[in-house]
């Protein structure tokens, strides 16, 4: 079977998010102050082979610590649907 | 009112994605040979103060235009909730 993961890898909110806080400033120049706490992360769309939906989060999770996420600074989230 | 909005903002379907390329790269490297097709785009989360739901969605789709979405490269999807 073949699904898709949606995958969210965000800084954690402990740290400064310096691309998020520019973006937070942007959004006050263009007339769009009512817009804040801005922060900025990364999505990921991919496919995955798998025997079920199980095996499918093992894999993305796997995916996630290995290679996507960096757990020191990041922390990540992500839905799986049959694709 | 005060509204949480998350924003993808992913490389056109029909545009290359080299970050994608190289980490559907990496899976295979790592023995996840069953993941591909992997894109790589950008997560947004941020605050939006707004007299409505409506009304915060204006914001953010006019924040997506402006700011944070490349249309001529990229799409974006939102979804906002009440904070």
């Amino acid at each position: 079977m073949r699904f898709k993961a949606e995958i969210d890898v965000m800084p954690l909110d402990a740290l400064l998010d310096p691309q998020g806080k520019a973006v937070t400033g942007s959004m006050e120049t263009i007339g769009l102050g009512s817009i804040d706490g801005v922060r900025v992360g990364r999505h990921v769309r991919l496919f995955v082979e798998a025997n079920s939906a199980q095996d499918a989060e093992s894999k993305v999770e796997e995916a996630c610590k290995k290679i996507l996420a960096n757990q020191i600074m990041e922390s990540y989230s992500y839905s799986i649907e049959e694709a």
